[in-house]
């Protein structure tokens, strides 16, 4: 390992201690790192330069002699974005170290009329990528206004991914094939931007939703997303497991009723076919505003609610059929994984007061021994959990190597 | 970390440097390990006490100058034990730290005659305990005739493993609940025996893959037993995912055909209820020997091949359906891990032969996008797999931590 290599990988050593651990003096962090203090004390001065640590006094209270100094991360001037492609919405997440969203914004996902007699509404990969640069524009802007650097820019589009070409392989929602995201959406943000990188929707929306369960010691989970596909984010021990082409987690043509509905995959009785959205969208009246792809779907999720809560039997009657639908695929990754906790994002999560109960209960029961229960919870970055996760591995980029981030001008 | 454990850790790194290039001299290993000459030169002389590396001449060709002494991992003094506990055979199997097999057994699981009019057979845990433990006993006493350290002992039961209690929960095969196998063993092999762990039969068959696979880079991998239960064993990324309670895998019974045929386990249709070697077997004559308990496996597998050969109708179309039957559940692992491997073992892999290419052929052809192709095989290890992996495993151990190894007399 070359000199520069070994101060940047000693720095990231010392923000992660301090992520972990809140403020330290520099004397407790040579000691939790083996490192000398008189190197403690030149990396964290280069680390102050560039804005990642700061340093206070601190009282200390029913002690006696000098106060210390004390290091703490700064996790406020260094930020991610991500980016999520829906077959439904556009989202964009501004998020700093700290773990704070500092913007965020949603549009429904752009489109165009089609020319042929039904009309029915196609999304040209320009125009809807022309929609998303213009979104991280917006929140490239704030970061610039508020002196935030940028570490990263992540994009989860609505299909898998080509990583090597940085391209999206197809995605069957909106019409896609072989789109190559990464170069166009680059290209559109001209040659400063950040850099650029596509993951799977379900995988980041996992890895936003790690912290909170890792605090309980949790580090086995699957995290299920739920719009008109179904995706499944993996983490075993703590590592996101992306399989080898990354198309791990790839679960809504999981064959759950041989011989059941046609997918758009062209196969039958998918597990999607019964959970997707669309199957609960399916039993509204054709004028149902909650129908229209372009109402923002947080506003035909709420009209969904109401309808629910009005006690509206079709939909009542959908819902139960849901818990029981999601169980099924549900029991089958608990019996691949074994996960501690599974995780219903999406439109799932939206619902989460209404099927987490259910859910719960049916694979409660259908438990061969004790000791393997799964806990359900309902994701807590809602509906733009992947944007949100998109920041998050975005900004982690400065942890890896700290030298990243250009030093700040006094 | 202490003096002793540092040391160890140094020692450890130097016999995973010999194991992954084979020989190396003194300065080539200060080089590799960053570790100083004379350290080297302690390390290697402490290794060579305990009977871990060996050290000779070497005449290199066409080099001048005077010959160089390499050092070299001798694997042919530390073994492990593995022991299969299945529901048709006990199989123990002795493995050097070289890989070499230096003895194997396998006998039918014991059982004896039920006390009601059907006679139907059992497997008391005492009875199958006892003769497992003079198995393992054998596998000791011809270690101990070619001075064989023993790292470890690794069991396999027949079902899943309580293994903070070292106990099986439960194995509907064998109709045990809640045996203390870990405990009972060693009772039997008295106070001085290795130390004992237990695993499940699928992840220590992946183990004992592994390694063929990594040699061509392959770390990602599913590895599938197949008797009359199914399991999976699953390797992400070099890494064992054992799942949170280290049920991962129990693919038995995933649901793949609702309102199928009923389960051992009290559901309907699950996977196990149609690849099963039960399955197999139901359309033989009730008299066919290959139907027998108490013949040993491979005799009734060997049986299974000369009727297969032979063109038997109801043995021809019985395969032909399993391979369809097998894609059904192979499909969802698949969908759900993405793995470039899938090994099939246990009777799968004695008819890897007749399995792969259909089953290749239809995982090839329900590939939703390219990049994602797996690769099928059969097992390299037979049907003792499970055996030969828990050798393996537990003659790791001393890989971890060379100081287990006691010090050879002279």
């Amino acid at each position: 390992m070359g000199h520069a290599a070994m101060r940047s990988a000693n720095m990231s050593l010392l923000l992660r201690v301090l992520r972990s651990r809140g403020g330290s003096s520099r004397a407790a962090l040579a000691q939790e790192t083996g490192l000398s203090k008189a190197a403690v004390t030149t990396l964290v001065g280069e680390l102050a330069e560039r804005g990642l640590v700061q340093e206070g006094r601190v009282e200390r209270r029913g002690t006696v002699g000098r106060p210390g100094t004390e290091v703490r991360l700064d996790g406020r001037r260094v930020a991610g974005v991500g980016v999520e492609l829906n077959v439904d919405y556009l989202a964009v997440c501004l998020r700093d170290l700290a773990g704070e969203v500092r913007f965020t914004s949603s549009i429904p996902m752009p489109s165009q009329a089609g020319p042929g007699p039904d009309g029915a509404r196609s999304h040209p990969p320009a125009l809807v990528i022309d929609r998303a640069a213009r979104q991280v524009q917006e929140a490239l802007d704030v970061a610039a206004a508020e002196s935030l650097w940028i570490a990263g820019i992540t994009v989860a589009p609505p299909g898998p991914i080509d990583y090597a070409a940085s391209t999206v392989r197809f995605a069957s929602t909106l019409g896609w094939e072989a789109v190559p995201l990464g170069e166009e959406l680059a290209r559109r943000l001209g040659p400063d931007h950040p850099e650029l990188a596509l993951e799977n929707d379900a995988k980041l929306s996992a890895l936003a939703e790690a912290p909170r369960l890792a605090q309980r010691g949790i580090e086995d989970l699957v995290y299920l997303t739920g719009d008109n596909g179904v995706g499944a984010g993996i983490i075993a021990e703590g590592r996101l497991i992306r399989g080898w082409s990354g198309f791990s987690g790839e679960v809504g043509h999981i064959g759950v009723e041989p011989g059941g509905e046609p997918c758009r995959c062209g196969r039958r009785g998918c597990w999607e076919t019964l959970v997707g959205l669309d199957r609960v969208l399916a039993v509204l009246d054709p004028q149902d505003p909650a129908l229209s792809a372009l109402v923002p779907m947080q506003e035909r999720l709420a009209r969904l609610r109401t309808l629910l809560e009005e006690g509206d039997p079709r939909l009542l009657q959908r819902f139960s059929a849901l818990a029981e639908d999601l169980v099924r695929g549900a029991g089958v990754l608990m019996d691949v994984l074994n996960p501690r906790a599974l995780v219903l994002g999406g439109y799932f999560g939206y619902f989460a007061d209404v099927l987490v109960g259910p859910v719960q209960a049916a694979l409660d029961a259908r438990l061969l021994a004790d000791g393997g229960r799964v806990e359900v919870s309902g994701s807590s970055h809602g509906l733009f959990a992947a944007a949100v996760g998109g920041a998050a591995v975005a900004v982690e980029r400065v942890l890896e190597n700290p030298m990243l981030a250009p030093t700040v001008p006094r």
